[in-house]
């Protein structure tokens, strides 16, 4: 098909979506249709046309993705007007159409839109409405998150083709299909990720940019003239903070920009693009259709019941039914979704005969899918004993991923220009870049992501999103707050993906304060579903990358150090798994010292003065306080027991520590610019003095009398 | 001047530039000073022939500003090349001109370079160097803060300017120059800053783009001739992450580019333009000078003893002699230094003229510029009595924010698109738009900062860094955490910066989990120097204010519901002032329910209904950790007395609250998409369960015997 001619039926389908969006929307009670109004041709002309997918298998592996990134639902915005407003509910859009195609979302869950424990929250969550068939593929909502996880797909398929596709064997070929709008592409991180877009050649990623910018900054009494007749030239100096050239700013990322009406025409030449991602911007009328176009009405108030009778009767639907779907409209989504069945039946059949040419590959792919480990792959996880010399956990982290990248191709690492510091790549792996470089190839598995931390969290998310892919990051534990909204949107959604996050304490050293983490582990061990691992030596390193790779729906922080770390007596593989244990074990103890990562040898070092002086003192190793939590209550009240005082020492922020332990020492200000024991040494980090804070705690306890009762004795 | 000759004077300190730093370099034993050495004649072009400062009196409230954005000193980094490495140590530069340049930073400070204590830490830090005299305007190092920081540097001048200066008054009108690296290129918050920057039409914005893209990814081998003989096309395809036109994308901004090698001619044509920002893209050769010039070498390796005595002889130094500063430059920077002081004497004799004639303004700005409130502000600061309506507090916000605006001009507002969410503009206010929009004027003090977090907390880092300005800026709480980076810095900083951050917890109901927050709380709460308030009900809000508006180096966020709150029985301006206060009494209690922000009013329905059953309860509110763990530890210990178990409650993660209670009852998982009450009703968050939940924490603590201890009583 190289042109579009809509039919009677597509007008029909269109103003379908629209009344079923508007009839969604309005059922909440809670907001406007704008967008889903505006919208609906783009969306119809592309799930009609080009979006190859089946409804009643959401998990096909090659089927297009397809990424709402404005999928929010902001309530009231700047008053001149609103960028996001406009677009609010966007996502009563997506579930209209995933109920057209037969994924399992039905008119009862559209109905229940916004309401608690339905389908169809407020903003569309991967997995939330993913039961047996129905499928968002990332969480969205969060501006710039959905955009840069489209990123993140786009390279998933160029990888995996190009480790798997075979002559004659076009396995993985499928297309990311991503909408936004202005909101989103004014965030950094969406910036971020389209510069790696660009760079990365990917022809493979389609972007349609909803941009009513010429619409909204205009004062309520222009804007119906304006929007209908769009103009640069005025825009440029009307707009309140969003004036950029958008096509510019992409075409000097490398992508193709088209500036088309038709969309058709714009989507079919995006995908002959096979060196560069493309941006489609798409000028929507904004709540085309109901009585208030092109007004600020359709904006700032619900349309009210007589508008959408009439936007209805406009389009030839009866006026006065609610969630109404055409017969005919019907059979055309029933065609669609069975020529994606179709689609999938074909590709299930090219697999097969993959398989009887290309076992090897095709047993690893099948696998890969799964999600599955290769059996025995543990066994390559590196076991250290108290003999082997002191190593950076940082270190360890490389020693660990050296040992597995060779047999686990999903992992797909990379670093925010830090890979010399993070010691993320392993020489095993080659760059993933364009063949066209000569600086490596789509078949690479390492990514080079630049400078753009939050950038690279959100296309990992997308990475781990596509599937057969284990994506691990690198940076400086600090900047992992750069990334923190897709962190949270990891967490959130339950994507694999590792953070290798190095340099994470004042032992940094003379890099000082601006490098120096203290809240961001508080910050990450705070975030549900996800591991925050700050592991003290070359077992415990090894342990925390067994988890993180077995669990496969939560996302990993692995705290790592710059300075080397002794191998502990009393630490193992095994141990660790729990997320704490006793390192060193002393009965009738007067004290229990509490610590992880670079902090527990001197918490071990402390426990031996104070042993010499004569205080009993264990030590515990803590490296996963959520792994921790998951324990059976007699197991963790017997790692953090009663009957004496617990000390946590942790050279970052005390708080949080007040969980698992009695007294807390730590940093509560902010660390400092020298070498590293000198900083260390400044902040009392040392066996000496946390011995001498050790006998306080046992005086203090000694006087105060009475029984001391594990802080993990609760009342319910 | 319209051209630039360099005499043979400017050779000399250009060479005693670079021999001095990279003397201070070798001295640490840590790294290369392939920077300093490229860099040095740009920065002596800037500083000998256009900054006007004087080094005598840094705080010269119209100096021009100067902002090393690449101010890092990252250890190792991609392993083809660096991004960041050659950039190692630039602040070596910063500190030579300081030190040239009379600031109070002496040879025995540049000898200290990155030692413990000294007053040149491993990055430029705000504030640490700043003695009587030595000047770095803002902390730098975490890449494209500096950068972003620089444009909220220009918009202060700018709407000074515009308010103050008259007729023959040019007062206020400073340039704010900065230098950047690739890697603040590469950053999100560079990119929404930039494109705030040329929205804004920010002529007073000059910044120097140092550009080594072309030298860096290329092989080994090939460096030399590359950069060299630098080739666009080439680079083009040879960058492992960088491959975009910067210069096409800042034109799609707004900006003025050029690429001009003759400095002084590029920086005097970016003066002329006084309505776009303009980035100048500086080629430099890295290590220019040294044996190694255009190798891998200067950038992985420190330059060796033999290295450095070559430079310095090639530059007519005596190869022998470190820390050597010729007697013609230190005269020529001399003259410099005369320069600016007499530069700033004119000003005040300017200044005392315009008293003379604009005695109000005069005494307004002579006010602002010292940092005082006017006196009696805080009358206007709304009172409330528990009879008064229940209001969100984001709505109490704005009801403070609008009492206070027409008194202090000094407050700078905006949000990042969510305006009439937030409730930031207030109706005295108009908008900071360039005049040639229509939208308002450089007077006007409301920014709409657009969809971006991030550039807009480094943004407010650089209004407040100016002086005279207390800048707001508003987001949802939950995107607070985009912002993280420049919140951090806020901190580390000690810039005024306040954060209406609204939209705090579950309450905001059908927005669901991807806008609801639960770790953002306890994160910010972790951050040293930086208040979190988040306020019960009116007088709490109009405290919070209070506290804001008063604590000049700290930043503080306002933690605030879209929900309605009752005005509490109990609560005052003052008491709430503490952080943490009794909000209900009740002798011999045999329980403690500590609380915050909109659940505080949830306790009180508790503590109502338990009383109704027999079970004396107390209710705590304790809206600003960090500002109640100042007070006196008697305080403290008469607020969270022994004596009875104290349970905390927050529609948030749990973490944290076991510092200041027994007991925790919040959300330790995600929120979820609903009506708002239907959503608290899930988690139990209700008067009824938290009842319940009261008296089992009652029974327990009888049933477990023995003395309750106040969690705040510790052994150190």
């Amino acid at each position: 098909m190289s042109s579009f001619t809509p039919a009677p039926s597509d007008d029909i389908a269109i103003a379908t979506i629209r009344a079923l969006s508007a009839d969604t929307v309005t059922k909440a009670n809670s907001g406007h249709p704008g967008a889903p109004l505006g919208m609906a041709p783009v969306a119809h002309v592309l799930f009609s046309r080009f979006v190859n997918a089946n409804p009643k298998n959401s998990k096909w592996f090659n089927r297009d993705r397809f990424v709402l990134s404005n999928g929010h639902g902001y309530v009231g915005s700047d008053s001149v007007s609103s960028i996001r407003t406009h677009r609010k509910f966007s996502c009563a859009l997506q579930y209209t159409l995933l109920h057209l195609l037969g994924y399992q979302l039905t008119i009862d869950d559209l109905k229940s839109f916004r309401q608690l424990g339905s389908k169809t929250p407020g903003h569309p969550e991967a997995g939330h409405t993913d039961g047996k068939s129905t499928c968002i593929e990332v969480t969205t909502g969060p501006l710039g998150q959905g955009f840069s996880n489209g990123v993140g797909l786009a390279i998933a398929q160029a990888h995996l083709g190009a480790v798997y596709n075979k002559d004659g064997f076009d396995l993985i070929n499928n297309y990311t299909y991503v909408f936004c709008g202005d909101g989103c592409l004014m965030e950094g991180v969406a910036s971020e990720a389209a510069s790696v877009a660009g760079h990365l050649q990917l022809g493979n990623l389609i972007v349609v940019y909803d941009d009513n910018r010429r619409a909204l900054y205009r004062h309520p009494e222009l804007w119906f003239t304006l929007y209908i007749l769009p103009d640069i030239s005025i825009d440029g100096d009307t707009a309140v903070a969003f004036t950029e050239d958008v096509e510019k700013r992409f075409s000097a990322y490398g992508w193709q920009v088209f500036d088309l009406p038709a969309m058709y025409n714009a989507i079919h030449a995006a995908r002959q693009e096979k060196n560069k991602p493309t941006i489609i911007r798409l000028r929507t009328t904004i709540g085309f259709g109901s009585k208030q176009q092109g007004t600020h009405g359709v904006h700032g108030s619900p349309l009210k019941a007589d508008d959408i009778a009439a936007l209805k009767t406009k389009f030839g639907l009866p006026a006065d039914q609610s969630f109404y779907v055409p017969q005919e409209t019907q059979d055309a989504y029933n065609a669609i979704a069975a020529r994606g069945a179709t689609k999938e039946a074909e590709w299930n059949k090219l697999l097969a005969s993959y398989g009887q040419k290309y076992p090897n590959e095709h047993a690893e792919l099948v696998r890969r899918i799964s999600g599955d480990l290769p059996a025995g792959w543990e066994k390559s996880l590196p076991v250290y004993k108290p003999s082997d010399p002191a190593v950076a956990s940082r270190k360890l982290s490389e020693i660990v991923l050296s040992a597995l990248s060779p047999s686990l191709p999903e992992l797909i690492g990379g670093s925010a220009d830090l890979t010399g510091s993070n010691l993320t790549k392993t020489k095993d792996t080659s760059d993933f870049q364009h063949p066209s470089t000569g600086l490596g190839t789509y078949a690479g598995r390492y990514i080079r992501y630049g400078v753009r931390e939050h950038g690279m969290g959100a296309i990992a998310n997308g990475l781990a999103a596509y599937g057969g892919l284990v994506p691990f990051v690198g940076t400086f534990m600090n900047f992992v707050s750069y990334a923190a909204g897709a962190v949270r949107l990891s967490a959130l959604s339950g994507h694999q993906v590792i953070w290798v996050a190095t340099h994470d304490s004042i032992g940094l050293g003379e890099d000082g304060p601006t490098h120096q983490p203290i809240e961001t582990a508080i910050h990450l061990r705070a975030i549900p579903n996800l591991d925050f691992w700050r592991p003290a030596d070359g077992n415990e390193t090894s342990a925390s990358y067994y988890a993180a790779l077995t669990n496969r729906t939560t996302p990993s922080v692995l705290s790592l150090s710059r300075q080397n770390l002794p191998n502990l007596e009393g630490s193992t593989i095994e141990r660790a798994l729990k997320g704490g244990y006793v390192l060193h074990e002393e009965e009738g103890e007067q004290l229990t010292i509490v610590s992880a990562g670079s902090e527990v040898a001197i918490a071990v070092e402390a426990a031996g003065k104070l042993k010499a002086a004569g205080v009993k003192t264990r030590v515990v190793s803590l490296p996963c306080w959520s792994v921790f939590d998951k324990q059976p209550e007699d197991y963790k009240l017997s790692v953090l027991r009663s009957g004496a005082p617990i000390l946590s020492l942790e050279a970052l922020s005390t708080t949080g520590w007040q969980k698992y332990s009695h007294e807390q020492y730590g940093l509560d200000g902010w660390g400092a610019s020298g070498p590293y024991l000198k900083v260390y040494a400044k902040f009392g980090i040392t066996g000496d003095n946390i011995a001498e804070v050790g006998k306080k705690v046992v005086d203090f306890y000694k006087k105060k009398g009475g029984e001391v009762i594990s802080p993990l004795v609760k009342a319910f």
